[in-house]
């Protein structure tokens, strides 16, 4: 198949590249995308070099499928024209995600909704929701969830790749500063501050992401609880999100704590988990196992430890679980998707 | 009054003599103490210098109060003994806080415990508690708490010293280090460990702080609960707590969703916080105001934000805390429950 990857030489965009090359879904031609500062560069792809396109109506001619990892706005003005020439778009941001006639897929957790995309766009989730969804899933199929209450420890590269390179930058001036000045009222004058946050965020945290909305909440919050009602399918279930920023660069963590409909002892959830596609269980607190952002950073799967049994509420679990917000959280959430489509395409090749 | 501290030259120590320059306790004598490593050193006090002594009996002779800094078996050993010589001891490890006939003080909640110490010796709690208790409470007495659902971010100098000096090691590593090579497997060996942490701690977060106990909880989040239970005096609170080590070096932050017996809105949460002491409302979210540990740092209140009303439940309302751990979650608490002390034996010298 044509595969259209828009965004190619972002901080997802180099990860898609580079799973690509990992996995083994059929590619006839790859075609990466980007804008004027970077049309024209070249990226390594299984083996040989392809030329990276600016962006504009032609790059989706003959394509099946488009993976965009772009701004909103970009996105919403593009999606549509990728998919009214044909291909089936891969979209990772915000614009499609709550459009009611945009699947929202996780492939672990609902695949089927990614089969017949009305518009043909199919949209791919927050990273931080990715992490939470892919273990509550299954524990949801098990004993039936009805209230999450969630706080969040998301890396710097959630802001891409300047918050990557904002926090290195602050993480230099902390290495090179006396050490009594980063804790002395004086942190946004040593760390310096930038663009991508509010505030140094070395030696910090940040409990803003996203914009703030009526109620208090922030869009990020806003996002976690819409999308993780929309993957499952649940309307009424009660949740209260917190996402704070951490000094880290890669890897989402999301402390947990879930009510059922009926108890759930840490056994069973173990054994739920175990079976679960896309986790990994680290919960062996006694041994220091439990996941860690730097542990999960290069890896595909949801790590889950912590698991403990509310003491208070037979009913209620609490975890932590971290993920690769690059990989699982973005990019290769994208290219599961992929597969599916591509998958579809082929049985339809095949006829009936 | 005469006052001993001992493990006057700690992390914890360090910042008792500093706050003891700041406020006008009436001290006749300060006698700071330490282990042999330390002792036959000066310390500035108030404009002279005072020489630090060996932790043995006679150096509590006389003392009307003695600040205990200490690891828990040399609290269990040594508070009884300045107990019995007629100090009244203020401890801060972990040794006393859950006996029955010790008080466990929050000079903001609960200073009436204070005034009569069964056996001498009043314990003041864990830091992230009193992050966490500091607005709990008067929230409580206005609307009656019965369920807390605690997330922790909690600074490396919570560990004490080498916390501290392990964490700065290891930012000096990362800083000095490719960018690739700390997320891609190879972190334990690039930005080392100690033996403080497990885990390396920089760039990362441990979801675990104390040791495992019964049920996957750890000893860190056993002791916020139960010392939660007892400052309030909730026997029937339930509470379930995660406790995470962040890579900041002061200030634990502090997630909080907490059910009420009655709806409780974000505009009576906010009155309730600006009329309690040792709260300052840092509150508006859309401004980018709200609570970080670095502006925690070296002051003194609980710094409160982030607050809401959970959108599925009126009853309950979220927020962010974060408090100096050094000082409010150590030795700012541990003076104020001297000069509690203080007050009651001038009240004693005036006589009836």
């Amino acid at each position: 198949m044509k595969l259209v990857v828009v965004g190619a030489t972002g901080a997802v965009g180099s990860v898609i590249m580079a799973i690509l090359d990992e996995r083994d879904l059929a590619i006839s031609e790859l075609v990466p995308v980007a804008t004027a500062r970077s049309a024209g560069s070249t990226l390594a792809h299984r083996g040989t070099t392809v030329t990276v396109r600016l962006l504009e109506p032609a790059v989706f001619d003959g394509a099946d499928v488009a993976i965009f990892d772009v701004p909103d706005e970009v996105s919403h003005e593009w999606a549509p024209v990728a998919a009214g020439r044909g291909a089936t778009v891969v979209d990772n941001s915000a614009a499609w995600r709550m459009a009611p006639d945009v699947p929202l897929v996780v492939p672990e957790v609902n695949p089927e909704t990614a089969l017949a995309p009305a518009r043909g766009i199919i949209a791919s989730p927050n990273c931080t929701m990715l992490t939470l969804v892919v273990p509550l899933a299954p524990l949801h199929r098990a004993a039936g969830v009805r209230r999450v209450i969630v706080s969040s420890y998301q890396s710097a590269s959630g802001a891409g790749k300047p918050g990557v390179d904002e926090l290195w930058a602050q993480v230099r001036q902390a290495a090179g500063s006396p050490e009594g000045t980063v804790t002395a009222g004086r942190a946004r004058e040593v760390l310096g501050t930038g663009t991508a946050f509010a505030h140094p965020l070395a030696l910090n945290v940040i409990p803003r992401i996203g914009s703030a909305q009526v109620g208090g909440y922030t869009s990020e919050e806003v996002k976690l609880a819409e999308e993780t009602f929309k993957v499952l399918g649940l309307a009424d279930l009660q949740m209260s999100a917190t996402c704070v920023r951490v000094p880290t660069m890669v890897g989402h963590g999301v402390s947990v704590h879930a009510e059922f409909e009926r108890p759930i002892g840490v056994e069973e959830a173990r054994a739920v988990l175990t079976a679960a596609q896309g986790v990994e269980l680290r919960d062996d607190t006694a041994a220091h196992v439990y996941p860690t952002p730097l542990e999960a950073a290069g890896r595909d799967a949801v790590f889950v430890g912590r698991i403990r049994q509310d003491p208070h509420d037979p009913r209620a679990l609490a975890w932590f679980a971290v993920t690769d917000n690059l990989r699982k959280g973005a990019a290769l959430n994208t290219i599961q998707i992929a597969e599916l489509v591509a998958s579809r395409l082929s049985d339809g090749q095949q006829g009936p």
